[in-house]
Formats: C-alpha cells, sequence, structure tokens
C-alpha cells in the first residue's frame, strides 16, 4: 500500500485553492465507521498536511450523517461483538502494545497535524463519529446533529483517546456524564457545552466551513498556525507555564525578527491581506521539541 | 472497627435494587460533618462499591440541607478552631505524612470507585458540604441550593483535594474566584458554571437521583462503567493522550470480543434492554494500570 | 536600577488602604506595551506583594484602552517585524535558554503572587493586553472591552505562557479558536466563555473592582488567600489529586488550629467581620513546596 494513496474507495479527498476536504464517503451505510475507512482518512489527512498549498482541511461526511459509528455488520448477528475475529498478527501487536484500535489510528494523526481542522456535522456523529472529531480545532454544526458516546451502552470502552481529549474540551462533569451514561445528545447541548463552536442550518454547515477555512487562509500565517496548534496540543498541559515560557521566549525572539512578522506588522498598517512567506513544514523552527 | 460496619451512626445506608444510597443523617445538626461521619461515608462507599449487586450510589441528606460544612461545635468558643486538640497518635502521623484530613478521607474513596455517584443536593452545601461532592459523577440540585468553599474566610485552606477537583470541572476563573472569595453562591450559578448537572424543585432532587440511577443501571455494563470512570480519572490528565490511546487501544480490543460487547450490539438491533453479564470487581482487565 | 523603583516612566503606582493599583500609563499610545513597561508592572507588582499591608491588586490602564498590544512604533515601516535589532547580550541569553519575552516577565510574576490580583479592563485588551490577564485571579471588563491573541496574524506565536494558561480558563475548543483564528472578540463573548468574570459600564468597571477588592480584603485570611491561590497555581495540573490531598491534610491539620481559624469561627459566630492576624509573606508555612 502507498504511503498516501491517491484514489479511496471509502472516503473522498478533493482540494480547491488551498483548502483540502476529506468526506466520509458510504452515505448509503451512513459513513459506518470500518479499519478501511480508518486508514484512508489518516492517509488522506497525513497528505493534506505535508502538501505545501493546502491551508486548511475540512471533515465532513456524504449524505445526511457524519458518521453512525463503528459498522457492526461484520459482527453483528453472528455471536461475536463488533469485529471479525483476531488474527495472529494483531494479537501479537495487542501484546507487544503496538496495536492501534482504528478510531485512535485518525486521532492520533489528527492530533500531530501542522494545519488546523474544521469538522462540518449533519446528523449522527455517535461513537467514533463523536470520537474522531475532539482533536479537530473546530466542530461546527447543524442543528439536526446529534452527538454520542455510547461505549457504556455497547459494553465497550471510549476509543481514540477521547477520555483525555473530552475533559479537556466542556470540563470535567460533563464529560463524566456522556462518557459514564452513553446517552446521545442534541445540537443545543453540544453547543452550550463548547463541543461545537456554531450551529447551521443542514445545508449551511459545509459552506460555514468553508467560509470559516478561506479567513484563516488568507489572514493567518501558516507556520505560526502549525506552531500554536501543537503548542497547545504538547505543551499545554504540563503541570506548570514554565515550559510554555521558556519555549515562547525563544520562539518569539525568533519570530518577531522574522519574514513573516515584517509581513505582518506591514500588512496591518496598510490595512491589507498578508502574505506570509513562511511556509509548512519547510520554515518551522528547527527546535521545537515536539518534532523527532 | 470493623472494615464495613453494618449499622451507621451518623449516617444512613441503604439499598433498593441496584441502588444504594448513603445519607447524611444528623439533621438536627444541618448534617454537620464530623470524623465519625467521614469514617462512615467512606465505610459505606466501600461497602457499595465492593457489592456486585450494587450498579450505583446516591449521596444525600437528610432533612433540608445536605450538610453546613465541618461541626464547629467542638472547637467554637472554646479558643480554638475546628478541632478538638491534636493527639499525639495524629500529631505523629502528620509529621510521617500519612494523615488524611476528615474531607480527603472521603474525597479518595469516591475518586477511587468503581460505581458511578449521583450527589442529590437540598439546601446547604457549603465547605466539605461542597468539596464532599466533587469526585461525584453527578451533582444534581435543588433550586434552594448553595454552595461555597468559604475556608478563606475562615482562616483555613480548602480540603478534600478540592483545589484539584473544582479547576477541572468549572475552570480555573471559577474556581479561583470561589476559592479565593469563599463566597456563597446560589443553584443557578452551580447550573451556569458546569458545577452542577441539573436543577429540580426541592422535593423532587431524590427522585430525579433515582431516576437517572435506574437509567444507569438499565443501559450501562458494570464493567465499562468502571472502567470509563476510572480511565477519565486516572489517565485524563497526563500531559498527553498518548498512554490513553495505548491504553484504550488494548481495552477495545478486548472489550469488543468480550461478553458484554456481543450483548451490547444484539440488545441494540433487538430494540431491548441489554443484560450485560460482566460484573465489578470480579471481571474488571487484569491490566488496568491503577489497579494494585 | 533598583529592585524596586518607586517612581515610574510608563506606570502608575498607588496605594489606598490595603489595596495597591498597577496603572498602564500611556494613554496617548493606547498603553502600547514596551519593555520599560513589562519591567515597570513586574517591578510594582513584586513590591505590592513584599508589601504587608497590602490585600489586592488592581490592574488597568489609563485613558480608553486597557493596552493595544505590544508597541510596534519601534520596528514598523523599517522592515523589520516588532523589536529593535537584537543586541549581542539578548541572544546570548537565548542561547542559554535564559532569556524572558517581555510578556512573560510580567506573567511569571503574576503567576507567582501572594495576593490577588484583579483586572479592570475597558476598550483595547489585545495581544499582551489580553495574554497579561490570563493569570490574574480576577478579569472584570466594561461593555466595550474587546480581546484577541491575534499573533498569527502578525506572523509570530503566543506570548506570555498564554497557550498554557488559556485552556484551562476557557476550554480546548475556545483556546484553539482564538489562539487559531487571531481573531478579535468582544466583552459578551469574553463573559459567556469564562474569560471574564463580569461586565460593567464603561465608567463602572474600576469602582467594580474597588468593590471586590475591599470585600476580599474584609473577609478573607491573607495567609489563607496566598496558599490558595497558589495551590491552584501550582499543585491543580498534577496528574492524580493524591499530591494535593497530601499537602491540604497537612496544611487543614495545621491551619484549623491557628489563630487565623480561632478569630475565623470566632468572627462568624459572632457575625461580624474577621481580623485576622496572620500576615504574608511572613506566616505562610515553612514547607510549602512552591517556596524555594
Amino acid at each position: 500500500m502507498p504511503e498516501q494513496p491517491t484514489t479511496y474507495e471509502q472516503i473522498a479527498y478533493a482540494v480547491a485553492g488551498s483548502t483540502a476536504t476529506v468526506t466520509l464517503n458510504r452515505p448509503e451505510a451512513r459513513n459506518g465507521y470500518t479499519v478501511t475507512m480508518a486508514d484512508e482518512i489518516a492517509a488522506a489527512l497525513r497528505a493534506a498536511d505535508e502538501d505545501e498549498g493546502i491551508r486548511v482541511v475540512v471533515l465532513t461526511g456524504a449524505g445526511k450523517d457524519f458518521c453512525v459509528g463503528a459498522d457492526l455488520s461484520a459482527g453483528a448477528g453472528k455471536g461475536r461483538g463488533f469485529s471479525a475475529p483476531a488474527d495472529e498478527e494483531t494479537a501479537a501487536r495487542v501484546e507487544a502494545g503496538t496495536y492501534q484500535e482504528p478510531a485512535g489510528v485518525v486521532t492520533r494523526v489528527l492530533y500531530g497535524m501542522n494545519k488546523p481542522v474544521i469538522a462540518a456535522v449533519r446528523g449522527a456523529a455517535v461513537g467514533v463519529g463523536s470520537t474522531m472529531l475532539l482533536p479537530a480545532d473546530y466542530r461546527l454544526a447543524a442543528t439536526d446533529s446529534r452527538f454520542g458516546f455510547p461505549f457504556s451502552r455497547r459494553g465497550i470502552v471510549p476509543e481514540g483517546a477521547s477520555a483525555w481529549f473530552l475533559p479537556r474540551l466542556v470540563g470535567l462533569g460533563t464529560a463524566m456524564d456522556w462518557l459514564v451514561s452513553g446517552r446521545i445528545f442534541a445540537a443545543d447541548e453540544a453547543l452550550r457545552t463548547g463541543l461545537v463552536a456554531s450551529l447551521h442550518e443542514p445545508d449551511a454547515v459545509l459552506d460555514a466551513a468553508y467560509a470559516l477555512a478561506a479567513e484563516l487562509a488568507s489572514r493567518t500565517a501558516p507556520v505560526s498556525v502549525a506552531v500554536i496548534r501543537q503548542m497547545v496540543h504538547r505543551m499545554a498541559w504540563a503541570d506548570s507555564p514554565e515550559q510554555m515560557h521558556r519555549l515562547d521566549s525563544r520562539l518569539v525572539y525568533d519570530t518577531v525578527r522574522g519574514a513573516d512578522a515584517v509581513e505582518g506588522v506591514r500588512s496591518f498598517f496598510e490595512r491589507r491581506e498578508p502574505r506570509f512567506p513562511g511556509r509548512v513544514p519547510k520554515d518551522l523552527p528547527g527546535y521545537l521539541p515536539w518534532r523527532d
């Protein structure tokens, strides 16, 4: 399998201007999540992240739902849980601690990206359909959307490191409620708790995502955004602000003298849109502690 | 003193179906907190947690108040602070770093439980009456309830690790306000900030807690809930999601093949209530990192 | 330069009763932030913190704005970014990892203080004008105030460890939005998200800060407040509550027997304002783990 497949079975990948769109594309199955879909989303996100021309990624689903969760058709009704029987290779990876369950495969790539991701959600976003959204920078939702982490109701556990992300997004009380009860909740609760940034008519949510993508692309510096995203994801959760203070001291010192800052200040005074020269990943500082 | 006293002086312990109720039972003193009460609440919570038949615990107070805080009658007016004079044994434990102040005795047990706890609060929940609630999974409150962390106004400090829990529940700004000012605040502020999950008429709050308990008991898998609760409490606060991703990968792999998942999927397709076979603690995975 | 200058060029420092006021004082430049201003704010905060007679600090700006951000007049239009050319000494400190960028100089002092800080904000609080506010205990804002972290729009990165503080104050989703987009937002969004504690008419915000300062000063114990503030800042972000439980167990044991607690209980029963004898820093417990 190539590292960056250019054709996909279960998703669609499209680029328009500086925005890439990753679309879960099994509308006939309400975008039920499969191992193939997981690998394809991850590959598409990686491709977008490595493409210098892409500034923002929009993540959405074809049809009336974002994703109804794991596709249960393989295991259901056959006396099994969710999955096909384990093969020996997978069992060996579990034993070795290197196995990644399919929701986490996408979460991990999303979390590590240098480009912001805007999720545009309609209808059901349940199970992995909810957990997949958590490392995105923005969740824009339709008024008909509904969310849920029904793992406790299926006899399993939250996937995709969702138990890590959720309390940071909505607080410990709401996270515990949603994860323990497994209940489905509606768009207005998602808005009120801060899970989603804004609500839109079902037919307008994708356009809203594109409008936001265009604004981010036209106004922000690619290098700044990449560094900011990772400052938050990788360094905001340390016990003390000391590390962040030390890193941003060096970054501020370097960036205020950089070409992007010159353009940032000049365009500000000239009241025009900036044209930042810095490109990602090639112009990222070499000393960022999260880069291997 | 037996590990699990079956009769209590200052609390009541009752079981109905799969729900245990722990009731602070000194209504004549507005459930003023004592060392005895602390030990009894902790013992009752432990008993409920070890009882396979119990699914959910409701924590409430007899009378019009949940708990007005530490009982000040022992020390007050005698030129002392809150406490009886220190005995040598206690002083030695303080010196050794093994002393647990009475609010923390309950907090610690609540935090480590495998069963969800729903607090049902009426009237005053002040001092330890507020801190005790923080590790509960749900706080349901009456419209006449009021809360407060008045430690700064009494010349002492927040107890029960409340300074750890509070910023996670309501954010750093609100936590700092409540802890620094020590002010009492009303039910609507508790709702708006996310401290409580819902408000009810005073006479309806306990029934609401039982309705929620019944829903949790009938719809969720005991093993899932126990694992979820501890995933959040023990692993959600790590600096990175990597650990959680590794643990949930293994847990997902194991649980999707388990008997609970088979029943979870089957009952979902058959549109009926699940009957999960897994029991707590006996069916908990052996490799959970927080188990000793 | 003396450690605690008593006269300042770019700020004003005034004491009335037990409240110190630090005023950014370049209204002609809308309180544009400079290296001199940073050093002066830090010095004034340190002076207030060391002064036993001061209970609360109010931080505000002269004129219609709190602070429009870094003063761009030095670098702008000269083909440079924000700053004067780097001198060799600064470059050496950057290399050694000891350089502190100017926003962080203030953040660090604010974070470590033993006295609560109430920010009173009117008009623009942008860039460092926003980041500087984050370690304050309270942010009171005028209805005409507006905030923003426009670093991504200037080609630089968030300063003052703001990427550490912000997710703790407003949650991960809102923090990511504000930091990635760099957009300016109004007072009502700041209130709704919990960034500010309350809104006031522009002419009333400073009075509201003084009223709150007076209430804190008259009702709370100095030692309690100092310990609480640092319990939250230094120990609330540990992965587990265990450390906090151990520390507050010892602190509770000690403080309930202390003179402040005696007065706290007595004044409570006598329904009068307390007169706490404890003073900061001299009466702080010697074993607080964050003291060097």
